[in-house]
């Protein structure tokens, strides 16, 4: 048995292939299929099976626009809006890492081009590598893993 | 064409299944091949090709621990721990809507429980939804979609 994790979680429900893209898609205000699946450049199929999962979910929500003919378009839920700080830092990394020129610009509201960052919410420090110390709860694993 | 896009470029490096869980690994200090197989629950090629991108795409880097026999560890490169805070903000996402009891408890070195905001280092403010505009700068391409 793989370890207890809910990064593990969350990849099986937001890890597969061009889900995270329709979540970026939406939070950019794409939200209906034909435009989705074009600018994700995902087969039709594969868009509409990473739709029904995300709605499943409750990551997303699919709502009625035009009743005839019927036509939907996929609405963040909370849970799906939680899900933007994770776009942000992914972004952000892939600005950093693997990019010459970013080819979106994000704007805080204070007018500042966004640089993000983690901090903590209890001392409102960053969250540098190696400032965190993680302790295991699930039964029977430790860090290094399986105790038993 | 789809959009170009840094989190598309992320998810080409690390989107496949097992990459973040290997790099969770890494932070958590298993960074032996034997131990992440065990760990993550990942079939043993299928590891040992992410392992080979991931230290290809310069996240982590392939270090040896022995000579007879020859045996090698992953470490994390800075472009590696610069993922921290993604994973930081998944783990937290799925702490917060997909499992009854977080199986790991992460402490901040000011001793708090950590609690994981994304703020913005120029305001210092939380980054929340609805708190950001993007610009798209790719020719060709608007937050709709294609221009031409």
């Amino acid at each position: 048995m793989a370890r207890p994790c809910s990064i593990a979680e969350a990849l099986t429900v937001i890890g597969e292939k061009y889900s995270l893209l329709v979540l970026r898609e939406v939070f950019l205000g794409v939200r209906r299929f034909e435009a989705m699946a074009r600018n994700i450049g995902a087969p039709r199929d594969i868009l509409a099976a990473r739709l029904k999962r995300l709605v499943e979910a409750g990551i997303l929500e699919k709502v009625p626009y035009s009743e005839r003919p019927p036509r939907y378009e996929y609405r963040p839920t909370k849970a799906g809006l939680d899900l933007q700080p994770v776009l942000h830092m992914l972004r952000q990394w892939g600005d950093r890492h693997l990019v010459d020129r970013p080819a979106m610009v994000v704007e805080h509201r204070c007018g500042a081009v966004l640089e993000a960052v983690v901090t903590c919410a209890h001392c409102g420090e960053p969250v540098e590598a190696g400032s965190c110390t993680a302790r295991v709860e699930a039964p029977g694993w430790s860090l290094a893993g399986p105790t038993a």
